[in-house]
């Protein structure tokens, strides 16, 4: 194992070439311009061994994963990335060869997501390796997407589908072998292991004033939309056949109406939920052909407060507990 | 113990009153206006219990500590504190009362210097707690301090004493006791419990295009004024008899000849080593003056590279190891 400082010069370091007042990460901070006309967006996550990713996850899944749920909340404010500051506590078995893959994983979402290192810290921990990541994007000034701002009548939509992540955590845990082939396994293991934040999708609702409010789902549908609905003083109804399910999901919902509600509960997904004035359904579609990237309305915000989900007989669903928290 | 959201509303959202954007902690991130005519400044910190502070610190005193470490490199550069965002992992036998002091540091450090929470995240970890801060700092637009830039024949400073730190650590772990009271040891103790990041001397050196170079201890002042060194392209010769202690210390040294190696190359000082052009000397004065902080001549640079430290008698003392590192 190298020290401390070969690794950053090994490892790191390239990925914040192309920055110069990254200095190389060979100075104590990071200075940047700023940007005109743009106001900053800052958000920071932390992912930790065996909460928040498998600890045989690949190393370069994991430091895509760190990034992306980062990126997340960022198109979550409509806001286009811009740089981040990496914090890595590595267990005390670490090995060279993750560290080299965790940071391969970085460069190839540096490209792919058009954003830069600025600087960090590289440790060690006595327990289990922990990883943050702060993300500084931008916006329009005086712009951007929030939690508040919904009204009654708007419609509720979501990008991509729902519930994958939280099947695809399942199946890396080899809990749904019986139910699914090879290929839909591995199909929802990836949208486990790399999620797919919206930055496009955001900074277009920011930029056509599509989107009255919006945020991302990382605690399952129904819990951040609550998160909406509280922000922004209004009730959910949501039509549960609406709900985009991938074909994987579909198969399992069929042999098990319980995975429904694991589908509109459960975590991870970091797709976008939004609401849209209504009137603007075409320009919605217009977006979504653009993005080559499904969005789906799959019900209303009316007075009152709470998410109701209806199924198919108009019945109201019981969806549980009201998402993930760490506590 | 409080769920997540419930502490987040607790404990951190008070930390962000005040800052707009900052959304009461109830967004997915925050959104900052640029500030006209100045660049900013990004560094970020992590501290892992048992390896940066001890497992039985105060938990004011480790929140007081990561927020300092990371001002420290603010100051390193010259800049003015703005912000912060804090990744908290959790050990899993964390009590809110920990959590409560913790929070209760960063209120009390947030009034020292001027600086509010913009964001974060709360986590846990199933090993030891991992906490990061990412502090955003400002400079005037195209001025800092670095570690490059410093020149042949420049004067060599510290602020402050040398060494508190490591041997308030040796203290705290109990093995001082013989040597000194118990008034000496709090002294020390405390040093190492609550840095104290040199801000203004950082924003005054800068303003008053005083340091050529500069940064801030860490690693130890031998090597991290051979970072300024490599970084600058010069060698620097420090005179041992020169370099500040502070009364316990200096009775440490008197009683064990091996305990000035030890000032000299242990971390955690944070304070700052600057180099000044030869005639400036009267206005470093004025500032210490100003400041009410010791800035001390303890050397000079030279052609050549590398740090040399001589002896009472001109020898050159053998300083051991180039500082701490993690890996």
């Amino acid at each position: 194992m190298r020290g401390e400082f070969e690794l950053i010069a090994r490892y790191f370091a390239p990925l914040a070439a192309g920055t110069d007042g990254a200095f190389g990460l060979l100075d104590d901070a990071a200075v940047i311009p700023p940007l005109p006309g743009r106001h900053l967006v800052y958000t920071s996550d932390t992912i930790a061994s065996g909460v928040h990713y498998l600890p045989d996850d690949p190393a370069d899944d994991v430091a895509r994963k760190l990034l992306r749920v980062n990126l997340s909340d960022l198109a979550a404010m409509g806001a286009r990335p811009e740089g981040y500051l990496l914090n890595t506590a590595f267990q005390p078995d670490v090995q060279e060869d993750w560290i080299a893959g965790f940071a391969a994983g970085l460069a190839g979402d540096q490209d792919s997501y058009a954003v830069r290192l600025w600087g960090g810290d590289t440790t060690r921990t006595h327990g289990a390796t922990v990883l943050s990541l702060t993300a500084v994007g931008s916006v329009p000034q005086g712009r951007c997407l929030r939690r508040a701002g919904a009204r009654t009548g708007d419609n509720i939509y979501v990008s991509g589908t729902i519930g994958d992540a939280a099947f695809g955590l399942k199946a890396a845990q080899g809990e749904l072998s019986d139910a699914l082939d090879e290929p839909a396994l591995a199909t929802l293991i990836d949208r486990y292991r790399r999620p797919r934040p919206r930055v496009a999708l955001g900074q277009g609702l920011l930029e056509r004033g599509l989107a009255t409010a919006a945020l991302d789902i990382s605690d399952g549908l129904v819990a951040d939309l609550a998160h909406l609905c509280a922000a922004s003083g209004v009730a959910a109804e949501v039509t549960a056949a609406a709900v985009p399910l991938s074909t994987p999901v579909q198969r399992l919902v069929e042999g098990d109406s319980r995975a429904l509600s694991t589908a509109l509960t459960a975590g991870d997904d970091y797709e976008l939920v939004f609401a849209v004035p209504p009137g603007r359904q075409d320009a919605v579609l217009a977006l979504a052909r653009e993005l080559d990237l499904p969005l789906t309305r799959i019900g209303q915000l009316r007075a009152g407060s709470g998410v109701a989900v209806r199924g198919p007989d108009g019945e109201l669903l019981e969806t549980g507990a009201a998402g993930w928290q760490h506590f």
